[in-house]
Formats: C-alpha cells, structure tokens, sequence
C-alpha cells in the first residue's frame, strides 16, 4: 500500500480567487457545488484547498475532468513531479510548513494548471500564501496582468524562496553545534548531528527530484506555460540549483561535524589516559621500593643503618623527578 | 552453471483465467494438453502457473512457441528485465512472496505477454493476486473491458505496491533497532544492522534492473502494449522510482545505525576507562603513602611521633580532596 | 615494456577441428604448416593452440593475414576488447583456468572470428571445452548446423558460465569468514578478507571491461555475426550483467565483513578492558586499607582494640559488595 | 528569503573607460546620469561599479534595458552561471578578493555584455584590474584593436589567474600542516585541517558551476562573442578545468592529513600505553613479591634465613631481567 | 599567475631529423635561424628542443606561425590536452623522466604536428627515444616509409610504453610494504604508503585527461593524422585505459595497504593492552591478600597459626591457576 498523506486534525478549507486586469472576486465560504459554477472563462480561477478531503477532489476532479491516477496522486505521498495530460499540466511538490525548535515541517502541494486555472491542494491548513494574495486583491505587481502559468509562476517562486529559510536555519545549527563541541561536548551534539544528517537527507529527497520536475517545467512545450514566462520558471530552476549547491555543502559540513565530535572524544580520552599512565608509571615503583623495606626479614642490614629512611627518601624523590622531566620531554603533559 | 531457481516442495498448480467484457471461464484442476487447448481468440487468457516444473513449461512453451533462451530464462534466476521477441514480449521480475519476524522471502516471477494472452510463472505456491482474481470474477473495475496489456499492468501494479510493505518492514526495523541502541546496546544490534544491510542490498538488485525494465515497457512500441495503456506503465515506473528514493534513504539511515551504535559502544568504553583512572589515580599515591610508613627502619622519627597517625589521615584526605576536584573540574565524572 | 604473458612450462598444443552439418575431421598431431592447409571453405575450421608460441603465433598469422597490432595483442595482457579489422573480428577476454583451494587462477584467451574459421588461443594446455568439442564430434545440439560466429558464441557461453562458479566459490568463502569471525577469530580471518578483496578486483577488471566488450559483439554489424545469432550474444551479455550485479553485492558483503571483523576485536577487547577495570576498581581501595594498617605507627589506637581484623573485614566486604553491585547496574559484567 | 549581497562599508565608486584604437577616455567622478549619457556607440564602453548600490543599478538597468530577473542576479548571491538575453549577456562569478593570513576572501562580480558595452558590477571597493587598466590606456597588447567580448575575456582571464594563487595559497598550507603533524602535533593542527576543508568546498562551489557557465560561453552562438575570439574564451576554460584537477588533487591531500594526524595521534597514545604496561608488568610482581615477606606470620622459615634478603633480591632481579628481554623481543620499547 | 615549467639548470639542445624512404639527414649544433632554414618540404622534419628556452621557443613559433596562446602552453604546466589550429595539432602531456630510490620524476613534452614536420618541446635534457632515433637513422621497421603523424605516434607509444614502468615500481613498492607491514612495522611503512598515494595521484592527473586527449586524436577529422593510421593511435588509446584500469587497481591496493597498517597497530596494541590486564588482574587480588597479612593487628588470630603461611600460598597459587584457566577459556592469549 502506497502511503497516503496525513489528512487528520485539518480544517478543510476550499477558496476560490478569481482575477483579470479589471476584476477581482474571491469565494472561500461556498458549498464545492457552488464554487465550482462560478468559474469563469475570461479570469484566471485559483482553486485552493486546505486539507486533502477525499470528496472534495473527486468532485472537483469530476468538474475539471482529472485522470484517476491524477487523482491518487494527490492524496497520496510521493516524490515531486510534473505530469502532462491533454488538457491540464499536473505539478506536486514539498512545501515548507513552519520550522519550530529546529524541527521542520512539511506539507506536500499540488497544482494543476488548465488554460485559465489553477487547483492548488495542500495538506494541512495555512500556508505562505497570505501577503500574495494580498498583493493579488490590490492588483500590486504584474500578476493581475498575467495568466494562470504566471500565477503558478508566482506561488513556485514563494514555496521555493521558504526552502532558503530552512537551509539557513540547518546552517546556524551546524554553527551552534561545532561551537558546543570545541567548548565542551556533552553527548547530546551526538544526536544533534544524527537529526541534522535526517533533516538533509529529507531535503534532498524533496530538492532533488524538484529539480527535474522544474527543468521539465522550463522546457515544457505543451501550450500550458506561455514562452515568454519560461524566463520566470528558469529563475526558479537556478535558484533550486543554488539550494542543492548549498544543500551539498551542509552535507559536507555535518560530515565534517563527525568528524570534529570523534576527535575531540579521543582528544580527551586521550588525555584521561595520559593523566593514568603518569601517575601510575610514577608511583609503581615507588611502591615496589617502599614495599621492600617492609619485609620482615631477620636479616636486612640496610634497616639499620642510621640514615637509610632519608636516603630512601631521596632515591624515591631522584626516580620521580626523572619521570617527570622524560614526560615533559615526551610532552606528556 | 547458472544457478536454477528453488522448486523443491512447492505444490504444482496450473491455471487458467479467460474473460471479455461479457464471459468469464475458470479452469485448474486440466491436464495441460486439455488447459491449452481451451484458448480462445476472442478472449483475455491467463495462464499461471505456480512452481517451475520443467515439462509443464516445456509444453507451455511448445504451445506458444516460446524460445529456448526464453524458457532457459523462466527457471534460471536472473535480474528482473524485459525482452521483445517477435510474437510476445517476455518480462521477469522478484515478488515479494512473504515476511514473517523481520524476515523477508521473495520469489521470482516471469511473463509472457502475447497478444490475447498472457503466461506467469511463479517458482512457490500462492501469491498476492487472490482478491484481484475476485474482481476480475466479479467484473469489478476496468480489468474486463481491457486487454490482456492491462492485465500485466494490474498484475506489475500488485506487485510494486507490495514493496512498500517491505520498505515500511524495514523502516520499522531500523527504529526499533536506534531506540535499543540509545537505551541498553546489547550486541545484538550490530547483527540487526549487519542483517538489514543485506536486506538493502537484495532490494537494490531487485529494484534498480525493475526500474530500467519498467522504463522499456513505458517506451515500449512493439505493440505488444496498446499506447492508451502507456500512462498506467509510467505510473508504475514512479512508484518505482519512488521506492528506490525511499530505498536510498534507508541505506543513509542504516549506514547512520552504525555510526550511532559505535559512538555508543565509545562512549560507554570511555567511562568505563575514566572510572578505572579515576579510581587508580586516587589510591595509587595514597598507597604509596601508607607502604612508606609499613617500612620497618630501625631510625624512621615519624613512627614514634603522637600525632603522626592522624596526620598521615589528614594528608591523605587532603590529597583525595584535591584530586576528586580536579577531576570534576576536568568534568571527568 | 607491456607484461607479456606467461608462457613458460606449458606444452604446446595445436588443433583443427574442421566440420559441417555433414562431415567432421579433427587434427592435433600435424607441423602447423600441413594443418594450415587443410583449411577448407565450405567446413568450420576451429584452430586451437594452447600455449603462446610466438613462432607458431606468426605462422598462423601470416596465414590469415593478421594484423601486427593483433598479434601482439595475443601474446600481451590486457583488458577484454573486441576490435574489428577489415577480414575478421578480434575478441579477447580472461579465461578461468582451475580453482584449487580456494584460489583462482585465470588464463587469457583471444579469438578471431572469420567467415569460416575461428582461431582460439590460450596461454595454458588444457580447457573448459572438453565435452563440448564431443558435442561436435557427435553431432549434439545445434552446433554442427551453424557457422563459425555461433561456435564462437557457445565456446563464450562456457567461458562465462564459469565465472559463475568463481562468485560461487567467493560467496562461500565470505559465508565461511563469517562465520568463523563470529565464532572465534583467530587473526586469520583479515588475511583472508584482503585476499578476497584483491579476487574481487581482480574479477572486476575482468567483467566490466568484458562487459562492454560483449555489448560490441551484440551490437556488432560488420557481418562476421550474423543478426539471427544477435540473441544468443545478448543472452551471454546479460549473464554478464548479472555476474557484475552479483560481484557488486560481494563487495559489498566484503565490506561486511572487515566491519564485522573490526566490531569482533572492539567488543573483545572492550570485555578484556572490563575485567580489568573491575579487578583493579574492586582492588586497589582495598589494598589502600590494609596498607594503612600495615604502618609501623607507634600511636594508632585502632591496633590494639579486641575486633578491629573482622570490622577492617567487614568494611572491605561492604565495600566489595557496593562496587559489585554499581558494576551489575551499569551491566559492565 | 535569498541571502542579499554583502554591501555595507563599502565605498561606491562608478566609472567609464572607453576606448577604440585611436581614442581613450576615463570618467570616475560623474553623477550617473552624466556618465550614462556619455555612452558613445563607436567605442568600446565600460562601466564599472564597485558596491552594489540598489539605485545607481536600477538606473543603470534602466538605461540599459536590463531585465529585473538579471538585476535582482547583482544583488543577491547565486553561483556562477551564464544567461543570454536578447539584447546582452550576463555573466555573473566569484572573484578572489584579497588573501590575508591564510583567510581568503571572495566578492562577486557580475558583468553584461552588450555590442557595443561591457557592464562590471563588483560587491566591493578595489580589483585586481589595476594593471590592466594601464594596459589599455597605453594601449599595451591587443585590447585597443579589440570589441567589449576581448574586453570581457581579458578580464575573466585575470580573475581565473587569481585563483591559482589561491590554490597555491592552500598547497603550501597543507605542507606546512603536514611538517607540523609530523614533528609535533599540538591538537591545533586538527582545526586548520577542517578549515582547509572549508576552504575548498567553497572553492568548488565556485570552480564547478563557473566551468559550467565558461564552457556555455565558449559555444556561444549569440553572436555577442566574435568566433574569432572563441579560442581565447576556451583557454580560459582549459585554466579552469586545471584549476578544478587542481583542486581534486588537494581534496585528497586534505583527506590524506587528517589520516596522517590521527595516525599520529594513535601512536603516540599507543606509546604512552605502552610504558604503562611496561612499567605496570614489570613492579605489580614485584610488589606482591615483597608484599608476601612484609606478612607478619609467626610461622614463616624464609624470614629467619640468613641469606633470603639477597635471595629475594636476586630472584626479583632475575624476573625483571626476564621481563624486560621478553619485550624487546616483542619490540614494545 | 599559471605556474611555469621548471627550466634551471637544463642544458638547451636544438636538434633536427629529416628523413625519407631514401634520404636521412641530422644536425643538433645549428644555431636555431640556420636549423630552421633547412626545413624540406619532402622530407619529414622533426625538431626536437631540450629545454624550455623561451627565446628560442618564440623563434620556432614564428618560423611556423604558431598560435601565442599555444606558445604560451608549451612554456605552462597545465594538463595534457589535444588542441587543433589551421595549421596544425597541438598535443601535450607528461612524460616519465626518471626513477631513482622509487622516487619518480615526470617532464612534460608538447608536440606540433604539421604536414610535413614535427615538433616536440621538453622540459629537461635527455629522454627515452636514443634507440628509436638510432631505429630511423638504420631504416628499421616502418618509420622511414611513413610520415609525421606516424612518428608522432612512435613517439607517443613509447611514452606510454613507459608508463608500465612506472606502475609495476608502484606495484613493487605495494607488495614490499605489505610484507613489511606484516612482518614488522616500523612507522615507516606509513609514511611510504602516504607517499605511494600521493604518487598514484599524480599518475591520475596525468592518465585521465590523457585518455581523453587520446580519443581526441583517434577520432581526429583534421587530416593531420591519415585515416590508415588511426588504428596504431587507437591501439596507444587502449594501452592507456589499461594504464588507468592498473592505475584504479593499485589504488584500491594502496587504501588496502592502510586497512592492513591500521589493523597490524591495532592487533599489536591489544597483543599489549591484553597482557597488562592478565598480570594486573592476577596479582591485585594477590597484592591485596598478602596485604592483609601485613597488617598490624593485636588481635589477628590466623598469624600465629602454625600453618597459616603455607595456607596462604596455597590459596594464592589457587586463584593464580584459577585465573589462568579462565584467560585461557577466554582466549586472551
């Protein structure tokens, strides 16, 4: 069984904002039905739903005609893709969802993109949307000039900028965890290297395939995305291109991290054992000497000898100071 | 010599399936010869047989004139590929056939796609096509009114999806197995890890050849598979892709296993190791001081001195104070 | 200088085996010069030499008008190759020779494929061919029906399916090694994972070149292979495939092993370190304590009460009894 | 959100050089609009902004026609890359800007190449073009007789060059790390290490997608680049395909320290633990030798022998001698 | 700035060989303008210049209007590289120069090839082709009969030839340290295996792009290389991918080698730590004993038993031999 998408706990929200130079109308408190009739040919239709209801797309896939596959698609978890069909270009991808305590979430979006539409399904409730659709009402920008592929366009441009936030945010923690171990390692960065080598490796899984999905976008010559806004995707492509740059580079870092952790545990290790070896190798003997004169033998003429203890004394004291000074010589410590 | 595919102990079982749009025959308890005989033009023949007894495949292939490379290929074990001949289109591939306690067993299974009948071949009794076999009886879904080419497509589609069952298996496994490791590292676990690789490893080689041969049925123009058909192929062929993704992602989580495992196994070595020298370091000087005063000189003043013996006590405590401030400080313990 | 290969210490040995759907003569007991001559047109002629016999080598080459380049090549080492001159096609590939106590040795063997004759030669006496050249003599099998490109194609057919047999031998060794580590190391076990290592890369430099060398052949439209052949080449291709794909998981599960040899020594090790710490932890404060009531003081009030011995042993038994305990808690032992 | 360029405390300086072969002009003090309306079709123009002030390249883009994809490129950071527009060429890459006590420091530079104009917009004040600008006011070389795309070659070629004594820079590092490692390593070692690493994975972020863009330019069929002068664009090329050998080369070599430092490392930590033991076998026997004849038994026959002192003296003798041999033998010291 | 070729301290040498099928003439004491004057359209003219002498260089360019960027590359170190101009083929690489005490040294050499004449410029004095130039001037084998290109490929071909040279000193060295290592390492063996690679990285840098400049020249189109001489350019080709396949051999040796090193120190060290442990662990517990028989007790009742000291030995050499059995079950040594 494939996947699906995780649905629960989601208010489901369907809106409808529709545009050209001279109108603006915007629609999120219609039954589907309803909604759905008020597409009109001669604006651009964004269809947005928050929530991935299972009647809901059936009933706007019968509408708009959307394939079966198409369909599972959206409901289900998989790689970022662009698929043509005859009559609409269908685009899904993973969009950041918030970051909170360097955990990082995301939800997955599809679009699919018709001659004067666009359906956009997104997972969860909220998106990055809001200040655009603000900038659309109040007709600010080129958009309200511009087709459904230009809107597409736009909302790419948006979920593509977020993923610099994250990169950003890996990179400070890749910071702040060198830091904690030059200072003083307490284990727990261990971990922390553990669950940033997971967050990059999702994000590759995320970026990668992103990247072919858009060069096809780029190139595509399917009649959906006007050439004269091809520009605008290829943008978008280079910056994907700067991210898995950066993306490559985080790697090479956290691996680096590894490597600085394992070194500063033997760095110390090794130290614990130096301070061991020191003050064993200097007070085993000592011990053997002072063990000798603690036989019990009848006969042992050096236990005596009127000066024998202050003599032992400065033999035990000459065999330390020797140490000492072959272990500094050693740079022992 | 090549190696020959399992076929000890497996119940043979041959059967056929015919159906169109309006009929629907059912035969496995025939002789081959009577079996083979029942074919009809007009309608979609399965023929499937379970366990890879050589004459049945010999008459099999006899029937259909199938090459001698090609029947070779049914009973020898062999990467999953796809082959054009002149009058079929030959297609091999691993199925899971069951997990049971984190074990997983495959089988290997071959067809023969003609153009109103398609021939699998599967080396152990029993599959995952019951309750699709119920739907074609039933005339649920589309399957009725396609051709045989769409039967190979729901039959590969059953197949690939029970992937993710073993991709979930092992996800799981990998889980269970960091959880252990961060609470009480056994042991055990480096054989899990070790295990799991080898589980990776057999995917790979069964999912990177699935991939390019899906790839060649998807650009297939043979006409062995009708173009209308294309895009349920290419579906398969993402899921695939997907599953090797997921694949990849597993092999870094499981190569990251190590790594957590051996930093374990590390850190709990380095405190063992700082306990001895903790220990050592504090009694090693003290036993030296107490093996001075067992010295049996005749002229040693401090023996007879009233107060030495308390003193003695007072150094050493003083001493050991010292040294366990140290090692705090050091934040050895 | 190119390495030659090794000639020394083999007997000589020249045949012609000469045969068509009808008629079978076979030679190995005549000068090279009458042999030559016994070439006929309408027959396969099958040269034979074992042994790298320069003089002979030429004679036969100036016979057929080998290229220069050619012979050399026949008598150096190198990678498998195909090349195609204006008569005839050339192909080289590595040989097993024999398996002896789990190590392999190959030979190098060169053949060149005209339109009615093959020349095979081998750097050692004695081959893989045996019962197949009794398959000719007795008129077995297709052989006898086809021109000198399918002779070539089964004598390749042999030589591959040997490999086989090598990678079986490997997989074995590495189950055994395992095995063995697992069970008690001796030492031994990382000798002979590095001598696995070397047969595998050795393999490799075998097969991959071989690889697209037979990729040549399959694709190979010169006319020395005639197109109905074409599959059978393809089938030897992609057992190739397979021998790489199997090769690839031995390395693999090479690097298991040292892995697992690594983790066996460091948990061996780590146990010897335990019992230690544990020894010397228990020990050493106890040896502090009756070291302190083995001082010569003439004041130490403690010497003379009536149950200091048992309280002293008593206290070293708490003691004992405590570390024992913290020991089990943290499960060193 | 993409990274902005760095532009603060940067002094803005804004300049035109222009030239043919009989004339030369040079303005650096004119507001921007002056300078713009300078422009002269019949000469090679070159404007050059040091700091990227957002209003002086928006006018600047406005007079030019720039489109606000290329202008928004100035501004932010992005690798490498070459784009075509219809009326001039962007190219954008990184350029050394000063190296200081081992810490190199980059800007980016971006230029637009129009028929008639070349545009250089650089992140800071001061370049390596110094020299080259003598070059063309005393028109020294080629330039003179030459259009803007010579214009631009030149001065990529100057960049390029810069980088060899980049890399020279980090060679001569890795050797004097190494010496270092080898006679005594100080732990500071490690951390120049990482930051070698560092260093180079920026330079590959900037060698790998400039060689990428170069390559575009040298097949450039836009027609701002002359074929005449495709040759020299292809040298450049070949300069950073060495650069890139170059730099593989020291990514080994880096790789290879930190084998060299932790080799270092284990054996002198193998050292110290060697004269532990050393010392360690050779007294603990010895201590519980004397040990025994410190017992204070009634009963004990060696205690009252007249020769048992030199005895014991001579036994312990013996086994230390015998101890020491064995690790000579053994190669320990 | 481009790193310069090492030119100190070379002797200059300017030689000129003409020859055809019937004439042979040489001189190597001209001053250059007389040297160059006797170039013959008839003959093939080859110049040899020992010493990168940058005048002298500059004249031969301008008698043969070579290309200042190519002039420039004769003089610069950079990577060898196939280059075609108008009037001729620029081809660069590395030669081998000498190898003394396993230390390599390499030169590079730049060869022009015109229609009539070839050129070839070397670092140092002295190189591998006495016997060949010795070979034209006797009019042995097919030199004299061919033209320039062919000499360019004699040339070539030695070069290469004594690439194997060099490997087989590698693979020598290879078999020598490993031996050492397990015989008896003495730190040494590190130092010579980080030399090794080193070494194998420099071979790669010459290999690679010398492949490619190869291919280069195999599929030459220019007419400076005649169709009919392609296959002996081809055959130097596969010579080199030999070379590398050898090359990519020896390197996965060489990381074996520090497997081998790494694990030899191991094995030892654990040999060490294993024998601490035994004599620790079997004479503190001893220690300890004969320790509380040293105390000073009034009251110790088992001192003046009669047989308490035999008592005591036996019990110790009880748990000595017990602890004996238990190492010995143990396997630690």
């Amino acid at each position: 069984m494939k996947k699906k998408t995780e649905a629960a706990h989601t208010r489901i929200i369907l809106e409808l904002i529709q545009y050209n130079e001279k109108e603006y109308f915007s629609h999120n408190d219609l039954p589907v039905d309803d909604l759905l009739n008020k597409q009109q040919a001669d604006l651009v239709n964004w269809i947005n739903l928050d929530g991935l209801e299972v009647n809901l797309i059936n009933k706007i896939g019968g509408h708009f005609s959307l394939h079966s596959l198409l369909l599972e698609d959206i409901t289900s978890e998989h790689p970022p893709k662009v698929e043509e069909y005859d009559d609409y270009l269908f685009f899904t991808l993973k969009m950041l969802y918030r970051i909170e305590n360097d955990k990082i979430d995301y939800e997955q979006i599809s679009f699919v993109l018709g001659h004067n539409y666009l359906l956009s399904f997104q997972e969860k409730e909220g998106d990055m949307f809001g200040s655009f659709r603000e900038r659309i009402r109040l007709d600010q920008g080129r958009v309200r000039k511009k087709k459904a592929d230009y809107l597409l366009y736009r909302l790419t441009d948006i979920i593509v900028d977020n993923y610099y936030a994250v990169l950003e945010n890996i990179g400070q923690q890749i910071e702040q965890i060198e830091e904690q171990i030059y200072q003083s390692p307490t284990g727990q960065e261990f971990r922390n290297i553990q669950r940033l080598k997971k967050e990059l490796i999702f994000l590759r899984k995320a970026l990668y395939p992103l990247r072919d999905a858009m060069n096809k976008l780029v190139r595509d010559d399917s009649g959906f995305i006007d050439p004269s806004n091809a520009r605008f995707f290829s943008d978008v492509y280079s910056h994907i291109v700067h991210l898995i740059d950066s993306l490559d580079t985080y790697k090479d870092l956290t691996s680096g991290l590894m490597d600085i952790y394992i070194n500063t545990l033997n760095t110390r290790m090794n130290e614990v054992m130096k301070v061991l070896t020191v003050i064993s190798t200097i007070f085993i003997p000592l011990t053997f000497i002072v063990g000798v004169y603690g036989m019990n033998f009848e006969f042992m003429p050096e236990l005596h000898w009127r000066y024998s203890y202050p003599i032992v004394w400065g033999g035990m004291a000459l065999i330390m100071a020797g140490m000492i000074f072959y272990f500094k010589r050693k740079k022992w410590f």
